[in-house]
């Protein structure tokens, strides 16, 4: 850690949440006692697949777009994405007046093509490899003049993202601990930076699958480590840390617990069954980290926040088994 | 109407409100632009799904056990019922530290009856029908002395409920409608009195499955009506009107809309895809009302209070059509 200085700071999260207030919503912090009972502690969600697109991604990406200058307003964004940045980048442009270029791979679902379309984007598809995207936004790029947005490896996009533990610190009051899943760590990253600058006893625990365990094996070995062919259910998290937001986990997030995909959905069906919060696979890693943690960290903890990261789900392809449960406590 | 009196005020709204206050949630108000821009208005959706046991029963429980003399409190309550009104009354005496007598038909699905049991009720099952269950709650009267609180035909029950629309004109400004779902009456007619008392402009609508449509034929008839074979997948809605609900919805409500199960499938479908609001199907009928009213009575209303009653739904049969769209507006 030291003296490296991070692309970004608390006052940057601050100031993010002034220019996004009124494009963005305000997601409630809902509590559920038959949670609590099995956590043995007091659960905050912040909701942000009640957010706009249903992800937190729209607070990034709207923060991003209000940072533009005339110049790059008039020639609009791009980014590649097959997820919920490509939804939430159209969206927030649409939102501005602005034009979205949104390279996506070839195989995308047909639901998530045609949100992006709906929203107003256009689209250029491609191969699905990483090369494919890169290229392909690139060519866009020198067409257009577009402006990119990185989903998470960019400094307004994590100030924004960290607006969601900003608002969450000050509705649920004093938090012992904050868990946030952590993917390419914009979220993480921008939520570290608000919990240090208003709420610094705060201890910050990362979730991530364990098929996608680069922050895992990050923090192990001292040094920013790309994915190893990731799989899991939790498809928004499959990205690796980024060059911006490793310095910032590194420096202030605890520590990374790993949850299988069967904790993961079996944390979602509680999270659906008893809380009534429609929420996707990686959004329930937070739950299931709380859950099943081995080394019980967090134990002794009474109040702990979890960023509920989204809830785009295909209703049709519900991961559940068959197993009875059907009520709120 | 005229001067008939009815049996609670708005006065008795406000002062549930304050006997319960700490005991019920002050659920969120969540807005959804994808839903808006279908409705051609701006909705927004009192999340009672977020009460305690998942629906708004539980306010009025909790009115009804705060109003119990000491005596009352030392013999405990009692009531019959397959639904959430079982659930709201044991979790709420379990909170009051009071016994509660549940009787529930044995054909019961054993996910209720086992939450029930959960909050530490005792179970007395029974015959599936009404005379079964009304004597066998008599029984367990005679023998315990408990107070049989109604789960709709109770004054101190139906100022409860009201509470739910007293904290929505607080929490989302001015409205010219509210739509609210009709079973028994209850949360209806304590809707009626908290618009009465704080705003009187707002026209209160009533939503109500074709399948028991008790209150739309009441009030075609101008008098209470039983209700003729009810059959819905709306569940919390075959109840018919009662002595106490029934003047207060004929003196304050202005219609019942009446919807198909296919039309709150679709409504519901819409409010998890759309809006991730996890409701069950009584709840989906008011948004089911506004998209398929075929006298447009809402052509006009800018802004459109909804009250989503509760989300006890089975996981793992859910009544959605194989037909994909995974996003929120």
């Amino acid at each position: 850690m030291g003296g490296v200085p991070l692309a970004v700071s608390f006052d940057d999260v601050r100031a993010a949440a002034a220019r996004i207030e009124g494009l963005v919503h305000r997601t409630p912090v809902v509590t559920c006692a038959a949670l609590d009972a099995l956590a043995g502690a007091r659960l905050f969600f912040k909701c942000e697949q009640l957010q706009r697109v249903g992800a937190f991604k729209f607070r990034g990406a709207s923060h991003a777009l209000s940072r533009l200058s005339p110049e790059q307003r008039a020639a609009g964004v791009l980014t590649h994405s097959s997820g919920n940045h490509a939804q939430a980048l159209a969206r927030a442009a649409r939102d501005a007046g602005l034009s979205a270029q949104i390279v996506m791979p070839a195989n995308s679902s047909p639901v998530k093509l045609r949100a992006v379309q709906e929203y107003g984007a256009q689209i250029t598809l491609c191969e699905p490899t990483l090369a494919a995207r890169e290229q392909a936004a690139a060519a866009v790029q020198a067409r257009t003049g577009a402006t990119f947005v990185h989903p998470y490896d960019d400094a307004h996009v994590i100030a924004g993202q960290g607006t969601a533990a900003l608002e969450l610190l000050s509705q649920a009051g004093p938090l012992d601990a904050l868990v946030v899943p952590v993917g390419g760590g914009g979220l993480a990253a921008g939520s570290c930076l608000a919990v240090q600058g208003l709420s610094p006893g705060t201890r910050v625990i990362l979730a991530e699958p364990a098929g996608a365990d680069d922050a895992a094996r990050s923090f192990a070995a001292g040094r920013r480590l790309a994915p190893d062919a990731p799989r899991t259910l939790a498809d928004g998290l499959l990205t690796g840390l980024g060059e911006l937001t490793w310095p910032i986990l590194s420096a202030h997030a605890e520590r990374v617990i790993t949850v299988s995909d069967a904790q993961i959905i079996g944390a979602m069906r509680s999270l659906w069954e008893r809380a009534k919060l429609l929420v996707e696979p990686s959004a329930a890693t937070v739950l299931a980290a709380i859950l099943n943690d081995p080394t019980r960290c967090l134990a002794g903890c009474e109040r702990v926040g979890l960023i509920l990261s989204g809830g785009n789900v295909d209703l049709d392809r519900l991961p559940f088994a068959a197993e009875g449960e059907t009520r709120r406590g």
